[in-house]
């Protein structure tokens, strides 16, 4: 079995466990740092490794446009055009041709839709997702699903979460046949003759908009199709109230086997990243700490704060005192306001270096408190402290 | 003694050495990094220790502007805000004075301009940018000096080589001035009562232009003034003819004391600094491996290639294949061709790592031609190959 989940402990839906995948474990809760284009943007891999991050994420629909992914097959698979020898999930490109891509058509085939780097005609149907995810070459691939707005109406959200189970059937087929067809790494001496590596684990996603009984339906219904090695939860943070959010994640919680690892899709900050391991959720993947990075924004103990305010021109202290990344560990918020008004490539490496190293710290420290029993007392004071605390009174 | 040169090593004119400074050696010949604003573009100081630089430059002008000198020396100095205990010479922004900022006004007393970048008046005297460089702290300043340009004819280059001496004097004074009343640190327990570290050298540059009798004029009064600890030699690269060029630095090389370290400002590309060398130089700065790389054009030993074009797109060799530097240790041309095409700031990142490690490695290299006596072969095989392959057929 190349994908297996063990769950070492619990305090209520919250829990701590590893998810095995053929390039090694993945410590759970994680959060996964975003590497859209084959790269954490701003960061070099063993910036990655010093922070401890696991798995990393790709983008089917990106990589596919850049550099292409019969590029990527060609020079190796993700793994190695990337030189990330730890575990790798690709989304679909579900999210990015109904969100970024122009002029779409969307039919039970598929979707077509213009490239947003060209305008080129491009068509995507779950098998053709599917090849490209085979070419990337990842641990854990998503299925093509049909996303829409978080405030859809019910009729919308059947319609679509209907339409991506139908697509999932679609996607699990292809994927058998590539798994018999196109093998991912050549035989190696290091390999049993049945190579893990040769696997993929497919990830359906459950989908409803802010309907529970749409979410309740597509959990069931997708569980029915195959022995899953785990789900994702999409739809979620894409413009639905914060509390629709975690009521959504509570009744999915609910409907999905206990036993398997759940990935909250495109979540998130802080504050979600608690609330929702509290809900049963494992893995999480947001762009917030990179693109925040880009815009001055630093995650800290007691709130956010702007690095580009004039308050900081002198302050010698770190970004967050609290904190032991190799930004806080070296550098005065004053320097790295001095890089980030100048424009210096360096300020925006530091800002995204402490903001992914701060999600990876609050999902590890996370499974440390449900290790230790402690989660809600954790979590309690971490979340009063974030929302109450004035960063200029650190 | 705060500043020493100890010469290792000769081969003709060429010489192996080390500089020490109050923040530890330079072994010469060296190849000092170009952190204009307090960071060597798109590197981390720990790239930069990692490839093995000892002596980096900043800018007095840049700093002075942004985030301004006043505010480096109240977070520590040049060295504790950039977190670099290693050595830093600073330049004076003589250069940067003449040839970026905008309306200049240049009188016995100093040079009036327009900031580069809100057009705001300012005035820089000898004095004024001693103060400035006392500041910052740097153990190396230059001189602040009158830059001509490349072909000036002989009267221009007369006029501007003896302000430049009579600017000296001005600065010397204004540096004795400051050592007694501006301590560069507060008195620690691990120094002596006399720091060291208080000590800052300033270096006179020769100029002259391409007129060999002013730079031997020039060369011998900046002797007469003074016991200096080593010499700048500007105005070169600056858009005279290579030969013209060469002709200059072996008419100083004549003219300097062979004793003391000499510093070609500006220089070089990698022929430079192998011809420069064999020319009894000790010191380069440029900030072509940086700017180079921003442009994606990559030094490998066979002649310069550019990782934009179509060739590389699934070339899976280094950028240079023989290169030991952190990109051509992990990453593939297609991997990095990549990046460089989708704007991601991590190709920026391994371009300049690279082009700044292989001039390191250039100096590093060509020292121990000079000790293992083998220099003149050394520089003509080496020369001979950058010159004459094409990095295609590598």
């Amino acid at each position: 079995m190349s994908f297996t989940f063990d769950i070492v402990a619990k305090t209520g839906s919250a829990r701590a466990g590893v998810f095995s995948t053929p390039h090694g474990p993945v410590e759970t809760p994680a959060f996964m740092p975003v590497g859209t284009l084959a790269t954490v943007k701003s960061l070099d891999p063993d910036d990655l490794v010093r922070m401890g991050a696991s798995m990393i994420l790709g983008n089917a629909y990106h990589l596919h446009l850049r550099p292409g992914d019969d590029v990527v097959r060609e020079m190796g698979g993700l793994h190695e055009f990337m030189r990330w020898d730890r575990p790798i999930l690709t989304d679909s490109g579900g999210f990015q041709v109904f969100s970024l891509a122009q002029l779409r058509t969307v039919t039970e085939e598929g979707v077509e839709f213009q490239s947003h780097l060209d305008g080129s005609r491009r068509f995507f149907t779950p098998e053709i997702v599917m090849q490209i995810e085979r070419n990337l070459g990842a641990d854990v691939i998503m299925q093509f699903d049909h996303v829409i707005p978080g405030q859809s109406d019910e009729a919308t959200a059947r319609d679509a979460s209907e339409r991506s189970i139908r697509w999932l059937e679609r996607c699990l087929k292809e994927l058998q046949r590539l798994e018999e067809t196109q093998p991912l790494e050549p035989p190696r001496e290091e390999f049993p003759p049945d190579n893990p590596r040769n696997h993929q684990a497919l990830f359906p996603i459950v989908q409803g908009g802010i309907h529970s009984q749409r979410r309740r339906e597509a959990a069931e219904r997708i569980q029915g199709l195959y022995d899953w090695a785990g789900f994702g939860i999409g739809g979620l943070s894409v413009g639905e109230e914060k509390d629709a959010m975690y009521e959504m994640i509570r009744v999915v919680d609910e409907a999905l086997p206990r036993t398997h690892p759940r990935y909250l899709m495109g979540v998130g900050f802080p504050e979600d990243l608690i609330e929702a391991i509290e809900r049963g959720v494992d893995l999480f993947d947001c762009v917030a700490p990179t693109r925040m990075g880009r815009n001055g924004a630093v995650f800290t103990h007691d709130g956010r704060l702007n690095i580009k305010r004039t308050e900081y021109r002198t302050d010698p202290r770190p970004l967050d005192p609290d904190c032991d990344c190799a930004a806080c560990m070296r550098f005065s918020r004053a320097y790295i306001r001095h890089l980030f008004v100048s424009e210096e490539i360096l300020g925006l490496r530091l800002l995204s270096l402490h903001n992914v190293h701060f999600l990876l710290s609050i999902a590890r420290d996370a499974r440390q408190a449900i290790i230790n029993g402690d989660y809600e007392s954790w979590s309690r004071d971490w979340l009063s402290r974030y929302r109450t605390s004035s960063p200029l009174a650190v």
